[in-house]
């Protein structure tokens, strides 16, 4: 899987995942894939807006995928949880 | 706007919602569109793709929408919260 372009969204606050997408591209990346599970995923559209409305106006969404992925946890074994992946080009 | 193919998504049960969009396709729309706002987004996804693997394995997500809306409230004033727009086709 290829994964140096993917900013994978967990509980931290909307600017560390934005932070991590412009840095992304200006390591020369023309293209980045915002990523999240579950109750992540509002933070994922966030991400992607805040980036484009205030950081990169040129910025452009090209892709959105929504799909459901199989988690195993300890206390719920296996379960289904919405996943979103964001394709963002430079 | 046209707003008789569209289901809010809001606080309730998945389900709840699943329900409102079979009922859509039930009395003839084509495409319907699934929409939500801030943290209810994530709640959006679910209830698309428990359509689509549950009751509707033949429904398609055509096209999937972000956008940034304003929003008032007499609390915080005018603040941006980001918006989904998912269209299933059945």
């Amino acid at each position: 899987m290829e994964r140096s372009n993917t900013v994978f969204i967990g509980r931290k606050p909307v600017l560390n995942y934005v932070l991590a997408c412009m840095t992304l591209f200006k390591s020369g990346h023309e293209e980045i894939i915002v990523k999240a599970r579950g109750q992540s995923i509002s933070r994922a559209v966030d991400v992607v807006e805040v980036l484009k409305n205030r950081f990169m106006p040129n910025a452009e969404v090209v892709k959105i995928e929504i799909s459901t992925e199989q988690m195993q946890s300890e206390e719920r074994g296996t379960s289904n949880v919405s996943a979103i992946g964001i394709y963002v080009k430079a």
